[in-house]
């Protein structure tokens, strides 16, 4: 059998598998009258704000789309291009629109399932995000299989070499989509959440000091909304773009490698073996009835390290049955990915959990008020750096020098890629543990809400508080895959000069030493630029908040008996307000990505643009990492006071922490986990624009 | 007349002026009896801190020294270096210590000179700045003298490149010396300073409500001598070795480039011109009697203009004196340098000074409380660093190409460096205004403490806030030239490997590029150092502020009639708290800085060191601009709330403000500034180990 088939099928188990259990989380009862009015709110919300959103997308791709024919027209790239930068972007929105679906109406399932056990509880919120996890593979694997099939015979003239190097450089750009769409997903959704999350505690907890989710808040149903189009559909289309991302640059290492065909199949096959171990996976996460932390973490554990587990075991036979036992260094570069996976996972865990040492310190430093809260989670976030990257370096060599890049350095280099698509072959269980928090996260605001006993609502609650240590782990993973794959895109794109100088035998000299200038100063802006981009998305998610400040404000003073709960309050002012506003701001960063290193190209070369792409890798990794669990640990940290410690809820310690936590919002939920996507858009942009940079730049 | 002898005049000229300058300030009356014993009790804490400081340093470099001799007896380095790193951190040190006695002596004499008026108050406290900002370059000048003529008398056997090539290359290492005495100062110091001014602030400001240095606060008093501490003894030192540092690093490229011995007079006696210019510009530094910000900055701004063009026009004769006019390309690099500097300067002010929009649109941030103070200062930060970094990436990019760069790639490194010896050839006077700041900030407090007249505090305020601008624009003066110093500090690591390589006739080749592992795991290593390194030095502040809150609140406590103003705290206590905390702090990171490169050098090969170099030079010098920003827009926004707007003192604004300001403390005055000495130390310590590394590498 051609062991490739197995991409289609596997893509096909995904999808079905999702349906199923798509269709399980249907069955079940949404609750009373209260909880579905709640929870159609919401969703209503979330459908209003996705439509905008992909409207406005839509008007970025259609240009995209003509710019790139006209590149094509002019020989800068074939025509298959801008048709799959298109399936690219439209594939990943699709990801996290479906997932965005089942959530949202999968939250009020989960409170209702709540009131019969906890381990119902969990069940329905971890199938709506086997459904996310599952439609992110299974798109991803049926969007490269179908690139693949049709490529491979339209170039079935050529032999196999120069086929599989057309097939892999076509199929590399569609990645460019993928990435343009899941930063707009990602920024914009973050701003959504965090603009409406902020904004509704500034006022809600902190100044008419009601509780999170309390119906009275104008703002409560934003913030539910939020949850979804960011934490939700933002993260699918984000991880949709990781997966595809690393599984198409490996593809393009391949020939170089001298594996040809065959080292398309490893990445594409792994692929669809991480799709049956994630669904294995699955049928192990249960709990009992203790609403402990660690209890439900294990649960969720116990899935992801079983499917990690069943993956190492099968990809070695996949690797000696495809490439024979003398690559056997392959497997072991798989085996370096996935092993750093699961170690970064630990390592965000013990920085953000409060069941370790540093979230309980950095609790601790609430009782000298929100200064010093401030200071230690800063200065936890930039610790917390050290471990991951350490991870992703020893993982960078292993995978190099197992794959046998002593001797033969783009075998190296394929191993190096292919350990990023170990790390991400987990993806279909690990984002059904991520995605599953945002469901919790509503379901405990509809517990809220909709007043349900306060059994339930602490079994929400432990559902709930359990996500911020997922979803810090899930960023990890992104960021981590997103510096394993760095250096397989700097060689495609330095493969793609290559063959255009080779080509057009061109007078260039790609010199990317790090005492060349042009490449320094690449390395000077491309690591500015992850700053700046944090900065743009930050000040954007003041901005919203600020407004959205204003509006419940007004909404408190000037409709009478909101306060008493006598009457409701305008949700969908403040559902527009976020979705205007992440409309807008949305587009500025996504632009800086695209346009900066073309025009630095064209104005230093392609050398300063390889400087470019090695700077923002480096400190939009360190940066990522730094806010991820600085966020994580600030939220966890209040979540601790609220537990008990320090005087509980409502003491000074708590209010300090709360400062924390909201300063840890856009950290953790907007500019963090879009650097990754960040890193890649300017890699890929970089790829499909390389030839019109090349001949087009001033120095060069 | 041999030009290189303007080296040792300049030298001359400069320590004869400080001593003028020294003996004009103490000529000065330094007021009532209350004031003489305040200023008193600031100089013996200052000198016990110092001891405390020097001891401690002392056994570093005695343990070093051994090492350096152990390597040199090996063969891994020659005699000298060992000596040259003693004396290198002799004179850092040295010039803190001059830089601080002034400056503890200048304080209560600026306070009284404020009493007269104005004019006469910033005269005094300029003047102490200038003995500092002379010594400095006079020490450095008078070092570099020193070794040059003795180096090249003991190497007088050699033919004249090969003699140079010596000199030169043992030069550098005294920069190592320089550097890691300029590292303890200024993280000891840092740490002192802040934990001191973090401690005040929590317990006297926040919680008792009493007014900054308000004397019933018993770390009162280590607050101020935390001032001369770290931001003129730490101050001095680090500048020290900047200066000394861009001098030797162009140097050692002078044979390289084919300039010979000319290459190395031209640094030197750039540094000559600069002394001139520079006290010529100190006489033209006299405000009118009104006290506003603008006119202030300008009294300062036309000095530090004026000695820029002087040196300008100077510079232009002396290279095509030297050079010839073939050469006038060097003169368009020091030029680049120059102008870069002047650019940082502005951006500086535009981000931090609350004239402009930036400060004030933070210091509204405010009205929705802390946490949107934090996040506004983060990003505003963040922005900031884009200019600079386009700055410096401009700088390179022209002092490269204009030096000859593209035909001769040796003479282009060779302008690159002489552009950081053009940046730092006005540190005569810009360091005079930055050492002006803390003797202002201590005369404000002596006046406070003292009871002085509202209208002499009206004065001594008005030159403080001054001193947070130019505070900001020293940092990044600082690190701009950090920055263009790296590529010439790679570029001298990779000569030394070649050398080695060479006569030792070894198999390894030098391979920086960007797509070698070991290079991209150094780079990832490398960038994630200065957030490491900014974890420990804030932690490190987080931790010794408690311990002087514990202590102030204990004063508070058990002292009778204390917040009566009837007895005196006890300051000692604080003082000592500080000292041994900043002793014991300082250790753990200074050794990061020696110990990693050599490491992972050791493990992974001369390579991955030159990661190291790049990774850390890029993250550092964002991070640093980053901090550095954020904590002077955050001190400024809160001194524009105090000057009335949005609610004006003792409002809400105003303590989301002090929030953002305490926040900023050790992001502008431990972690920041003390970035631009981890990127030098660490490329000194490779320069340094480079042999050892070499030889004794796992992987090569």
């Amino acid at each position: 059998m051609d062991l490739l088939l197995l991409a289609p099928i596997g893509s096909a188990i995904a999808l079905l598998f999702a349906l199923y259990q798509a269709r399980w989380v249907l069955k079940q009862d949404e609750g009373t009258e209260q909880m579905k009015s709640i929870a159609a709110a919401i969703r209503e919300g979330a459908n209003a704000y996705l439509k905008r959103q992909y409207t406005g997308v839509a008007l970025f791709f259609a240009v995209m789309f003509v710019i790139l024919l006209i590149l094509a027209f002019n020989g800068y790239l074939t025509y298959f291009v801008p048709f799959a930068f298109v399936t690219g972007g439209f594939f990943s929105g699709l990801s996290g629109f479906i997932g965005m679906k089942i959530a949202t109406y999968a939250n009020a399932r989960t409170t209702n399932a709540a009131k019969k056990s906890l381990n119902f509880g969990l069940r329905v919120a971890f199938s709506s995000g086997t459904v996310m996890g599952l439609t992110v593979v299974g798109l991803g694997l049926l969007d490269l299989s179908f690139w693949f099939y049709f490529l491979n015979w339209f170039y079935r003239g050529l032999e196999e070499a120069a086929r599989i190097q057309n097939v892999t450089s076509a199929m590399l750009t569609f990645g460019m989509g993928a990435s343009s769409m899941a930063l707009f997903a990602r920024v914009g959704g973050g701003i959504y959440t965090k603009a409406a999350d902020v904004g509704a505690d500034l006022v809600g907890k902190v100044e008419a000091g009601i509780p999170e989710d309390d119906p009275r808040n104008p703002a409560v149903i934003a913030d539910n909304v939020g949850d979804n189009v960011g934490d939700v559909a933002g993260m699918g289309a984000d991880l949709y773009e990781s997966y595809v991302g690393s599984i198409v640059s490996t593809s393009a290492l391949a020939v170089a490698a001298g594996l040809g065909i065959k080292g398309v199949t490893i990445p594409m096959t792994m692929a669809a073996v991480g799709v049956l171990a994630s669904i294995v996976g699955t049928f192990f996460v249960r709990s009992g009835e203790k609403a402990e932390q660690k209890v439900l973490l294990n649960a969720l554990r116990t899935g992801t390290n079983l499917s990690a587990i069943l993956i190492a075991i099968l990809s070695y036979f996949l690797v000696t049955r495809v490439l024979g036992f003398e690559h056997v260094g392959v497997y072991f570069a798989i085996l370096s990915g996935l092993v750093a996976g699961v170690l970064i996972g630990f390592s965000t865990e013990y920085f953000t959990s409060d069941t370790y040492k540093p979230t309980q310190d950095l609790s601790s430093t609430s009782l000298t008020g929100p200064a010093t809260v401030i200071i230690g989670g800063m200065s936890l976030g930039m610790l917390s750096t050290a471990v991951p990257i350490a991870i992703v370096s020893a993982a960078v060599l292993a995978s190099f020098y197992l794959a046998g890049g002593a001797t033969n350095f783009n075998q190296g280099l394929y191993g190096v890629a292919i350990a990023a698509v170990g790390m991400l072959s987990t993806l279909g269980i690990t984002l059904a543990t991520d995605a599953y928090g945002p469901v919790a996260d509503n379901a405990g605001g509809i517990a809220e809400m909709s007043h349900q006993d306060k059994e339930v609502r602490q079994r929400t609650d432990a559902l709930d508080s359990l996500g911020n240590t997922t979803a810090a782990t899930g960023k990890g993973f992104a960021i981590g895959s997103a510096a394993l794959t760095a250096l397989a895109l700097i060689a495609a794109y330095k493969d793609e000069i290559d063959l255009i100088v080779k080509k057009q035998s061109l007078d260039f000299k790609f010199d990317i030493s790090l005492l060349n200038p042009p490449v320094l100063v690449g390395l000077f802006i491309g690591g500015m630029l992850p700053f700046l981009f944090s900065s743009m998305t930050m000040k954007a998610v003041g901005r919203a908040a600020q407004q959205i400040v204003v509006e419940v404000r007004r909404q408190f003073r000037e409709i009478k008996g909101l306060m008493e709960g006598k009457t409701k309050p305008d949700y969908a002012r403040c559902v527009d307000i976020c979705t205007r506003a992440a409309q807008k701001e949305m587009i500025l960063p996504a632009l800086t990505a695209i346009i900066v290193p073309i025009v630095v190209g064209l104005l230093l070369g392609p050398n300063a643009v390889a400087g470019i792409l090695a700077g923002a890798t480096v400190t939009g990794f360190v940066l990522a990492i730094m806010m991820a669990n600085a966020g994580g640990a600030w939220d966890n940290a209040k979540k601790y006071i609220e537990a008990g410690n320090h005087g509980g809820k409502g003491s000074d310690a708590h209010k300090a922490a709360v400062v924390g936590d909201t300063v840890g919002d856009p950290f953790k939920d907007t500019s963090g986990p879009s650097l990754n996507i960040l890193i890649k858009l300017l890699s890929m942009v970089s790829v499909v624009f390389g030839a019109f940079i090349l001949q087009n730049a001033l120095l060069k």
